[in-house]
């Protein structure tokens, strides 16, 4: 399973992703799901991915394959020289459709899952900070204020959380520890949600990465946020009123 | 969909069931899902449900049934005059064996799905407050002291808060709590579970029923428990330290 988490606040965009993967119970691994691309000064933009993993791989070899060709020629488009972010949404749904149309058959055929999405998040000078979440058809929609959340993945646990706290003027500050809280959740309900995790942040008109940063599963840092938050349900918890007559 | 949860503490019984069903977003409807059984001052019983309705509104009629029937005729075995808690699962499961395969067959060859769950919670004099859930198959599982909570339904948003409160010494008002807030996050999340709310309580030992309660949707003591958790995160969140360097 997967866990991925994207907010776009007013401030910018902060994503969170876990690292781990599974083929069934018995089969575990390490693959990282978060992806940035920057031309500093210019624009910063991540990428998120959760289910098929032959599927987002490929999709990202045919992003950075152009990134990689468009040196040589220049015409050629890339989510890192096209002219807005929603294009840069639409180059990863092209490169979805063409690799689910190359490999979705075959896969079903054989009685596994081909579904993917993909999160984009990033910001290019000229625009505003931008959402989107990619299906495995290559449509996308995007974040709005009425919904500045994307969860792909196990979303469940980590969305109570969120649902209270994240509104567009929620700070950079605020969010992050907003998706640190709801990845906690997840790792303690959900086994196949683990550590190590991506955190990556994006401040607004910055069009660079203000946080790039692999959290181990002995960060401090993350701890204090887990065993703060975990003291702050118990302490709220003491505190509620009565229930029982 | 369905919300139910049950926790087994050391003092007794709590169970907390919503009352919304649905066949598709546009057909919504409001089902109890919680059924009390009791001989004061022996036994005390309650089944929740979860799954296909029919199912399990026909298991009920066949507990019902039975119950009917031993009032003419001692013989008959039933959930309110059986030896055991466990065997009372077994008539539970029994009932739900034989529901499913008169229809099971005919709604699957129609593309409905027939799977059903419910628990069953309770304590009969000379025994120990006993937590089951009950599957399709008619077997079954009992809540120990690792597990002191079952959920049936969509469990996942609820399930954090009791990962981290209930352990067999939580006391029932902090399990009343808990079930309340488990509740609370998930209608937040999932718009078909409603309100209103059915609340048992079995306090150990006394073989009735410590509270029966509908909540609705005005209810002032679980808005109240509403707005104290949401205070308590705010405030929790607020207090948490920094992860930004």
């Amino acid at each position: 399973m997967t866990y991925c988490v994207a907010v776009r606040v007013d401030d910018g965009l902060v994503m969170l992703s876990d690292t781990r993967t599974n083929a069934g119970m018995d089969n575990i691994a390490r693959f990282r799901k978060t992806f940035t691309y920057e031309v500093k000064g210019e624009r910063a933009i991540a990428i998120m991915c959760s289910g098929n993993l032959s599927i987002t791989q490929e999709v990202k070899s045919c992003l950075s394959r152009a990134i990689k060709d468009s040196a040589e020629d220049p015409e050629i488009e890339t989510i890192l020289n096209c002219a807005t972010m929603h294009r840069a949404a639409q180059l990863v749904g092209d490169a979805m459709r063409s690799v689910q149309k190359r490999y979705r058959p075959t896969i079903e055929m054989q009685g596994s899952a081909a579904d993917a999405s993909i999160m984009v998040a990033g910001q290019r000078r000229g625009g505003k900070p931008r959402l989107y979440l990619v299906y495995s058809a290559g449509n996308f929609i995007e974040a709005t204020a009425d919904t500045p959340f994307f969860q792909i993945g196990d979303h469940k646990y980590g969305k109570p959380i969120l649902d209270r706290i994240i509104t567009p003027v929620t700070s950079l500050e605020e969010a992050t520890k907003a998706v640190c809280v709801s990845m906690d959740s997840t790792i303690r309900s959900n086994l196949s949600v683990g550590m190590p995790l991506d955190l990556t942040i994006i401040q607004r008109d910055a069009f660079t990465f203000r946080t790039r940063a692999r959290i181990e599963a002995d960060d401090e840092q993350f701890a204090a946020i887990s065993r703060a938050w975990s003291a702050a349900l118990r302490k709220g918890f003491e505190d509620l009123p009565d229930v029982l007559g």
